[in-house]
């Protein structure tokens, strides 16, 4: 019992924060996605799709959410893109305070977008408010086609699911409509792309998306 | 520092609760090993695999973890091994008290090798102690090279790493000699495998391995 009420604790403390930013993208005009999805989904490889596809009219920002290491933010630092990387040093999911903290460290008046990448996880970054005007997943055909329903929560609250490395998908025995029609059940409201970030296939549609939430 | 006290609480409680299960496990002479990796790493394909290959000589339980569905429970059941599913119905690993109760349900005077599937995260589970002997992390070579290096504290601790989906190598940009040799300089004692779920290339020396720890 003491345990939930911690939790409940810092979540609702969390909550307070994710609100404090989420007023702050506002007055800035900027729109925060929270990017999340297992290790090795594609996220950080997503954005560098993205980059490549969107760079000239979008001005992008990201916070790189890991455990440990820069790798992600010395990716994203090869296109010109401002990015701060937090490590979590064993922590599984980025907070509303850290996401404040890294904002301190943007040049969020030139921003017109800010991508969060959380860290890589299906489970508890579900749980943790940054603010975010959208929530993003990225699941990827290797990872089989039972996962939106052995992980509902990350998608039920989803603004988007992007099916990643559909290049594969001659190799996996998965099939890319079933994936949708699950995600869809669980969520009639997700928007759902099929893309590859090693083909580039798919890429402007979800970046055409990203510009109509502007 | 509250949040700290507490999360070292739930986690020496745990250890207790670990401890009492290590000990019922050396009475009765079972290898009780924890089954770790992110979603669609390929754990429960492994367990098929393991168990088309072993089945006859050695006597296996499953515990699966997962936030939702009896999905791999009914894999499992199909080989005729007994299996108990836990729903952590949002949370993101199993803990000592859960792997407790569910020993209860499992006929274990008839067991050699308990496996306990945890839930697919490459991060939490590595907290929490359940009383295993041995910890297995399964990695896919889909998720990327990078893995062990931003996510080290769940190889760190493990007795073996077993690198699934090699028949897929040809389509991805990864190379799995450089995944071995990171996982190595992270843990210099780690048993690591690199196998085939699909082909069944590899199976037998990871079945080797499980026999030489009983």
């Amino acid at each position: 019992m003491t345990k939930i009420k911690v939790i409940k604790n810092i979540l609702s403390a969390n909550k307070n924060t994710a609100d404090k930013n989420r007023r702050f993208f506002r007055e800035k005009g900027i729109l925060a996605v929270n990017l999340m999805g297992s290790p090795g989904s594609g996220k950080t490889s997503l954005l560098e799709k993205t980059f490549e596809a969107g760079a000239g009219d979008l001005r992008f920002a990201v916070i790189e959410g890991d455990l440990a290491t820069s790798h992600d933010a010395k990716r994203i630092k090869r296109f010109g893109v401002p990015v701060v990387q937090i490590n979590t040093h064993g922590g599984c999911h980025l907070d509303a305070n850290m996401v404040g903290r890294a904002l301190k460290e943007l040049p969020l008046a030139h921003t017109d977008i800010l991508v969060i990448e959380n860290v890589g996880n299906l489970v508890c970054p579900a749980d943790f408010d940054l603010g975010e005007s959208k929530r993003i997943v990225v699941l990827s055909v290797t990872e089989g086609e039972d996962k939106i329903e052995k992980y509902p929560f990350m998608f039920k609250f989803a603004g988007c699911c992007i099916l990643n490395k559909i290049d594969l998908l001659p190799y996996c025995n998965v099939s890319d409509e079933r994936i949708k029609r699950t995600a869809l059940k669980i969520n009639k409201d997700l928007d759902f792309f099929k893309v590859s970030c090693k083909t580039g296939e798919g890429i402007n549609r979800w970046l055409e998306w990203l510009r109509a939430k502007l």
